[in-house]
Order: structure tokens, then C-alpha cells, then sequence
């Protein structure tokens, strides 16, 4: 299962930043091939346009990594055991584009094992999911986002959608704020063997998402990408990508257990937006596109 | 004594503010006055300055707070009680200048106690400090900036320099890039009655130190203000912001211990920079003055 879904993560990243260099049309990714001292490594890929430049992407990364070794101590307690070795791969994309009007996105699919002294798996699961931040709020693109979403997970269980959209509000909330970080998606986790679930059913599932995530994006990105941009509505966005870092640095738990396990610090921190800015007490004027954004983000809606 | 130390950095708050506009010369302080529900408020000041305007702080802030109440769940926790009451009044205060080669600074000081049921005071202290964030290295700025520290802190104990200014280098340090948030200066804790140190040899101690404070930073504001500066200093003054981002948001435990306790954010997170950048793996030229700062917070230096 690990090579396969290794393998199959390696396909999905060439696929994903091929299309993404299309819609593009100016940059393309750099990569970067990193080793991990304990053990494995990853292949790292960024996407960069400088905010004078005409991409699509101000900044961007798709990266995939596979790392084994003997548990960190962080991990050990998390899960309770006294020790062991562990594998974990997955692939994790952000992307902030430059227009205000594109949302930024988020994904990341992941695979864990567990192994003994001897060797022998003693646990294995899934997890991931996919989630958009938009700047100003399209409806229909909120909907078509959550219904490609509810779609992939339909093909595999009736409950899933419901299920993974609520825990993905839960989980993508900055609580300091009282406000969530973007429209949300999908997020699921510990996704194990049951009596109804295989480890093969999980994995077409999981794969199904990630199959399905440049139809979440790609669609919404072509419909927005060209629609002109005042250096208010700017501001803004850059405003709202503040949020999106106190999430990842101050919530985020990949990002803090990355940044305090002696992760590649570049890789994870690829997620944080290119340009940023932090007013005092900033408020949307009143009936605005702004202020309608926040509305949603206090109150997260049902999109299908 | 709390009332004592209240009125003190009252007063403070006032001075810093006065000297600090009169540098300006264009922006003035906006007061927030805010109540916390479980009890006490603060008295937030910030002051703000267009990146096209001239003045010369693009964001700061000088607010003092003085709370009590129950002590939250949280507190009771890290100070490992089971039940009390408890007051702490601050003054805080963080400048980001808008020339690059003007170095940010923090400061804060501020005084604990904690009650019994009876009311009564068991334990009270003073903490604190102030440190430094060039993003261009003048080592004279740096030397003069430690001298002033140590002179204040020579004054009372000729072992507190060179203590405080070691746990201000091990405090302010971002451990995932393995270097210091800037060039340091004073950080005390937990500084109780002892044998040697009444409260009120403390209070005389902490005083000293905030009265210096103006003392130690406008000298080098003064010099550097009006140096020109293009816009790749610029860029790395954001990029080195977000250095600033990182440590506030991931390792500062007084920011962290406010977002997490229902503190206002808003005065909390005025430390925050303005404008700042995350480029991806950024490395300055070798032999740059850029390089020579990273060189300095690789590898914390005696400056007096």
C-alpha cells in the first residue's frame, strides 16, 4: 500500500503542476530534492511570479514527501506509544494567486504506517481534504467547490460529505478570530480498516479526492483570473492572507509539528502568502463585498 | 504596590508616546480604551504611517493593560495552582519603522500578583525587558543600544546585565532557522522578594530600566531615519518581518498565552508588522550586508 500510494502521489503531482503551469502561462515550477538526515525525503515544488509580473500564481507550492525512521518523541506522545518505527508520504499544495478575486487553495492527501519491533504494521490510515479561501465571495464558486467535493465522496459513501465538510469548519477555524479561514471543503483523518472499509476502499477513496481536486479549482481559477483588480481590493486580499498565517503558525498542528520536528522548514513554510499585510483593527465598511466575505466566514453555510 | 507600578507605566505610556510622535512628525497615537469582561482593561495607543507617507514609524503601538479576576484555566496551569485571584498590569510596545535601516524594537515590563481566598497577596513579581530588530547591522547602533541596557541594570546588581542579556538571546530565538530574532538586549522573569532584592528594590529596578528605555532607541532612530533606501531594502526588511511574524506567532508565549485566553486581539496583535513577504528558500548574496546580519543572529555577540 505505501509504494502504491507513494507512486500514485508522484503521478498526481506531475499532473497537478502540469496543469497549473498552463493556466499559468509565465512561470513555471522550480523544484527542489531533499533528503531527510533520519530517514526519506521529498521533492518540492514551487511556483513564484514576482506581483509585477502576468501569471496566474503570485506564489505556490506542490510537494510531496515520504519519510520513515524511528518515531520522534513529539509523535511517540501523540499517539501514545512507547516506540516504533512509522512511514508517512503524502502530497500538500497551497496556492495564493495574485488576483484578488482567485481563491487561495489548499490540499493535502497523506498516508501513515505504524510498525513494531519486528517490523510488522500495527497501524495504518489515510488522511486529507481540500479547502478554499476566497477574498471576495462568489456563490456559485463556493458551490461548485463543495459540490465536486460531495461528488468524489458519494462514489464512496453517503455519509462522507456531510461528515468531512463539518469537520473541515471545525478544523480550518481561527478561534483567536472567531471566524473561519476560508468557505472550507473536506477533512478527514485516521481513516483506518473497518468492517464496511478496507485499506483498498480508503485508498480508492482518498484517490478519487485527489483525483478530483483540479475540477474543484481549475474551473473557478479560468473564471476569475482575468477580472481587473484595484489596488483596494489588494489590500484587502492581503489583509485576509494575515489571517491565513495565524492559522498555519498559530493552529495549524502539520505546520507547528513540522516547524518543531526538525522538518525541511522552506517545504512547509511554502504555504505562507507572498505578500502580506497586518492593519490595527481593520473592519470592512458596512454592505460591502468585504463585509460580506467576514459574514459567511462567522457563519459557515451549506454550499450544496 | 500595584497601583504604584499602574501609575508608573501610565506615565510611561505618555512619555513614550510624546517623544515618539514628536520623532514621527507626521503620524499621532490613536487611543483604544477597551474593558476585558472578567475584569480591568487597557489603554491601547497605535500609530500608523502610510508606506507613501512621511513620517517614521509605519506601525507601532504603546499600550498598557492592567487586568485581574479569577485566574483562567490556563494561568492555573502554568503556575501549577488550583484556584486564586490574580492582577497583572503591563506597558508593551513594539515600533516598526519604515526605513529599513531603522531597526524595530520591542519592549515590556510588567508586575504579577497572584491572591489567596482571603485575598491576601502570596506571591508577586516583576517581569521584562526590551530588545532589538535591525534588518541592516550598524554595530555601533548595536553597542550603544547594550550600553545603555547595561548602565541601567549596573545601577542595581552587577550580575543582572550579563544574565538578563543571555535569556533574552535564548527567549528571542527562532528555534526552526536556528537564529536569533534580532540582536537582543534585556529579558528578565519571576523577579521576586529575596533576601537581597525587596519589591521595592524591583520596582526601583524595572523603573529604571523602562526610563531608559527612550534613551536607549531614539538615539539610533535619529541617525538612521534619513538614510535613502530603494526597494530591494525594502524587500528584505519584509522578508526579515516575517522572520518577526514567526517568532511572535509560533514561539512568543505572552502572544500565544493572549490569543488563547480570550485577550484582546487586536492589542496583542498590533506587534505585527505592517507589510511583510515570505519568499520562498530566500538566501541573501554571500558577502552582503545581508549576510552579515544573518552571520550576527546565527551566533549572538557580547556588544559591551
Amino acid at each position: 500500500m505505501k509504494d502504491k500510494f507513494y507512486n500514485y502521489i508522484q503521478q498526481l503531482q506531475d499532473t497537478i503542476c502540469k496543469k497549473l503551469e498552463e493556466i499559468d502561462g509565465k512561470a513555471t515550477f522550480h523544484e527542489d530534492i531533499w533528503k531527510r538526515p533520519e530517514g526519506g525525503g521529498g521533492r518540492t515544488r514551487v511556483i513564484q511570479n514576482d506581483t509585477e509580473s502576468s501569471g496566474v500564481f503570485e506564489k505556490g507550492g506542490v510537494n510531496i514527501s515520504a519519510v520513515h525512521g524511528v518515531l520522534p518523541e513529539t509523535m511517540r506522545k501523540h499517539f501514545g506509544v512507547e516506540q516504533g518505527d512509522f512511514f508517512a508520504c503524502g502530497l500538500s499544495l497551497v496556492l495564493h494567486p495574485k488576483n484578488p478575486f482567485v481563491p487561495t487553495v489548499h490540499a493535502n492527501w497523506r498516508y501513515f504506517e505504524m510498525y513494531n519491533q519486528q517490523g510488522e504494521v500495527v497501524d495504518s490510515w489515510f488522511g486529507g481534504g481540500q479547502d478554499l479561501t476566497p477574498y471576495y465571495l462568489f456563490e456559485e464558486d463556493a458551490k461548485h467547490f463543495h459540490q465536486v467535493c460531495k461528488t468524489a465522496c458519494d462514489r464512496h459513501n453517503d455519509g462522507f460529505y456531510k461528515n468531512y465538510k463539518k469537520r473541515c469548519d471545525e478544523y480550518f477555524y481561527n478561534s483567536h478570530r472567531n471566524e473561519a479561514r476560508g468557505i472550507g471543503g473536506l477533512f478527514f483523518d485516521y481513516c483506518k480498516q473497518t468492517n464496511e472499509m478496507s485499506m483498498q476502499h480508503w485508498y480508492d477513496f482518498v484517490t478519487e479526492v485527489g483525483n478530483s481536486f483540479l475540477e474543484t479549482y481549475v474551473p473557478i481559477v479560468e473564471k476569475r483570473k482575468d477580472i481587473p483588480f484595484t489596488q483596494e481590493h489588494r489590500n484587502w486580499q492581503e489583509i485576509r492572507r494575515g489571517r491565513y498565517v495565524e492559522f498555519n503558525l498559530v493552529h495549524d498542528k502539520g505546520t507547528l509539528f513540522g516547524l518543531k520536528t526538525n522538518g525541511r522548514i522552506e517545504s512547509i513554510l511554502m504555504s505562507l502568502p507572498p505578500h502580506v499585510q497586518w492593519v490595527y483593527d481593520h473592519h470592512p465598511e458596512k454592505g460591502s463585498e468585504e463585509e460580506k466575505l467576514i459574514q459567511v466566514l462567522e457563519d459557515p453555510k451549506d454550499w450544496v
